[in-house]
């Protein structure tokens, strides 16, 4: 399921041929603490990061291999409130899927029920009889432009890793410290920033090897292990560090040489005091990366290099070469600028993209998603387009690849 | 009581040789999801409706007859704030209550107790002793304008009806799917709308005839049984059906039709989709009647006349002759036009009222009732004022009868 | 504790020598009903008469004699939001408490703790180990300038007494009548109104002498005991009751000479009907003092001189001589012109201050302090600054007395 930090995820995996999940785009959008604007904007399309997080996640679960068990085919009936998707979605989420790596998309329902409790559950036939809903002639299309692609390749590595930690998760939801430190929100606003620059994204288990990543990013780790120092140590690429790394041992305690704990004698700093902050309270941060502080902010000393500063000229982003530490919540524009920062120092290649559309390559291919309710046209290229148009419509996609 | 929908009162009515309810006007604000301006406006007065839509559905339940067993007389001490009534509400709400059809009035309490639980709960005399309190004074009063009327006649048949079904709000409870599908709001702001026309209203029982009603509302009427279906059938005027009307079996099931179910013959269309729309979500409606959907929209397909339709083309109000069909939950301004509309359509002469003020006929005399804080003059006509005048002051009433 | 009135601290006092609570003054700003500016804007530093309020009933509770048992070193971790002090505000603190009158003040604690529940929760030094935290530091600095200032005095008899009653409050909480009539709330703004015009203030058990005061304050005192009469008869000035004084007997009932009972005799007035008044309703009120009611209105028939009128020409302020009742509940503006009034027909020598700096006496030593994040300059006078300067730093103190 979608947003669901319960179980470790990984370890399950350990034991499964590949993973699955039930997608439903729209439904999870009350899982998550979006504005309203966001929720207005987002509520028939679902924001265009929800199911594709979770797509990557379940990837990596599945070792490269995972379905979409349930996708959501029309309206739902178990959130408070339970709108149609958009005409196009239905077909979009589809493709979106393949696009990330699914081997199937299945859909819940075949036919929706006529009595019990599910009976306002949409599936892809009207209830009573074999008549297609408006979301089953979407799957209907949805199947046509997978036949036209043929056969997908494996998924590639992506040039960023996301580090996600499910015990560390549970470590700061026993004791939040400040209400507002919301684990996976920052997941998701990390992963959302960073995609807004055109990156392919793994969604790695902590500790696992980040060689060949050009950027590693940890937004929520406080327990670093021997393990996860190691594989730190040994990444080919920058390794961007959110607030409260290494805060914690394994034993649940503040580590003997103050937070960042391991990650202290590589970073070169340690964290004396934390504050968390109350919504609407902003801390200027200026320096390499500028903007705001919310939510959480650390005094540290430092003794690597001071990459930006809170406005009394305590440290707010410290490191050197390939190791950075961030110590606050970055309001969402800062956020973005942190990963353009990252990703530029990181070397990787940037493409902006608009706030509704998402690019996302598989093999050979690349597919542009628009979530948004205007068209948009993607930059000129070399490649051909085997599904759609280089001018993409609302709530629409299209799939190229390079010229043979 | 007021807003109580957890038993069927037309069952209990049966059994009855007349119906009563306590009508506390204002501690009854807090049972409705009015708007804040709304609740600020009404807090001293209430809104002009709760009292008379509540004598009017008694009425019914009573089969004509019906008594005010608890009259508020003044604050009362069981809501969240209960500011002291108006000066001259007490006295308004008791002709109110004649007006539409009472033939007791009786207030909660007779003296005000100084001690125990409800030693807050005003009374019509004050605490220790023989002392009018300020609404026992306003009593006194009413009873002074009852009697210099003399005795009124019974109640006429209203040239409106609004059926009003307790199973189906309690079908539509069990499972809301949106989260703002309210029924007892509609019913009250279907009723207010028609009102503000200066139309008087009967609430009927589901199934009972409609012979002799222009227009007959059914703003929120989940299953419709085949008493119901032989009802409208007979009916003599305009019946204007509510979104999700026929949705429902009787055994709570998806019809086999698909809703309207049973009205799908006569309304020539069925619900294909249904999409339940979070706060602030409009969808514009324009054609007879024009405006935004809110809270709920359906995708139907009619091959009656389509009236109004959604952006997307999708039909939104449709109907022949005298059976017409709402696709949506109107949005406030958008119900005035729909009931403007249909009132038009169902030959009603229209006398547009002011937000405050509201007309009732009992028998040969016409009362009107100024909740507001300005004056308010009735048009000019041939009727002679029987108490007060044709400038009604704020808070006030004035009763007219014909020039014999 | 701060904001606790859940047992009778007077009571308790009895059988104590000195009493002693703990002032945490930045999460104690999550337990009163400031408004989300003030909750912002106090965010890292309380409001300026928290902690202050509590010296003066823990002083009164302890007869003269009272500990800080806990002072708040830093960040807790116990609130919603656990910002780190402002800067200079652990020291203000340490030395605000001295100059309300405590004998010691004690920190909680004295090293953070690095396992268990409460290990975020600041300490004079910082977890493993004996360095100081930046609070530990500024507690040394605290304890520089009380050195250098020597012995200080007792605390003398204040000018203005705030009459504080456990009893009446739990009189209140049983059936508050308005959800927004809220004692402690009263209690502590009546206190930061009149601490404003630069008075010192003792808080003092329900009946006991006020000889000796200019001005008695009994913001909520529903319950008067003969006893208490007895003291407001005796009082050497002025005494101000709020709405609802005298409303209860003993007994919990209405009084039989209806409120304020006991005080109407020397009121010359009595109360017929009360309301109260949901958020956003004001009442305006014109006179000796002008301004607008909220929350709570009551409606009056005064033999005594009538101060202050609503719009419809009811008392809203009266009394005679040295006894006034005020028969609303003010909004913050209003209040601080009803205590302006109080202090002027008091014979009170006022010094206003700004909404962030307060002004404290003990013994022959004059205290500021300025919670804001400006710096104040305290008005020319004959004194000697003995600890700072005139010129007071924002989150700063001085400490002046006269010249020998």
């Amino acid at each position: 399921m979608g947003f669901i930090d319960s179980f470790d995820h990984w370890k399950v995996g350990d034991n499964l041929d590949f993973a699955s999940w039930d997608s439903y785009p729209i439904g999870f959008v009350e899982r998550f603490p979006f504005s309203d604007a966001e929720r207005l904007r987002y509520g028939e399309t679902s924001h265009p990061d929800i199911a594709p997080f979770h797509h990557d996640l379940y990837r990596g679960v599945g070792r490269g291999r995972f379905w979409v068990m349930e996708q959501q085919p029309g309206p739902v009936n178990w959130a408070p409130y339970n709108p149609a998707p958009a005409p196009g979605m239905v077909k979009l989420w589809t493709l979106e899927a393949h696009a990330h790596g699914a081997d199937v998309v299945s859909y819940f329902r075949w036919r929706q029920a006529h009595f019990g409790q599910e009976q306002m559950h949409a599936g892809l036939n009207l209830p009573h009889g074999n008549e297609l809903s408006p979301g089953g002639r979407e799957a209907r299309e949805a199947a046509q432009d997978l036949t036209a692609l043929g056969p997908l390749g494996p998924s590639q590595q992506a040039p960023v890793a996301l580090v996600f930690d499910y015990e560390g998760f549970w470590t700061l939801d026993i004791q939040r410290q400040g209400a507002s430190f919301a684990p996976y929100e920052a997941m998701l606003r990390w992963y959302e920033a960073i995609r807004r620059l055109g990156q392919d994204i793994d969604i790695v288990r902590p500790g696992a090897s980040l060689k060949g990543y050009r950027l590693a990013l940890a937004p929520v780790l406080p327990i670093v292990t021997e393990a996860m120092e190691h594989a730190f140590a040994e990444a080919d690429g920058l390794v961007l560090f959110g607030a409260r790394a290494g805060s914690k041992t394994p034993r649940y305690a503040i580590p003997s040489n103050l937070p960042p704990g391991p990650l202290a004698e590589s970073l070169r700093l340690r964290v004396t005091e934390v504050s968390s902050l109350r919504p609407g309270v902003r801390k200027p941060v200026a320096g390499a990366v500028s903007g705001f502080a919310e939510r959480w902010t650390e005094r540290i000393e430092a003794k690597s290099e001071i990459l930006a500063r809170f406005a009394d000229g305590s440290p707010a982003l410290a490191g050197d070469g390939q190791r950075l530490y961030a110590a606050f919540w970055p309001e969402q524009r800062t956020l973005e600028a942190l990963m353009h920062y990252a990703a530029e120092r990181a070397g990787l290649t940037i493409q902006p993209l608009p706030p509704d559309v998402r690019r996302r390559r598989r093999g050979e291919h690349v597919f542009y998603f628009n979530y948004g309710s205007e068209p948009w046209t993607a930059p000129e290229g070399e490649e051909t387009f085997v599904v759609g148009r280089r001018e993409i419509p609302a709530r629409g996609y299209a799939v190229s690849r390079p010229v043979a």
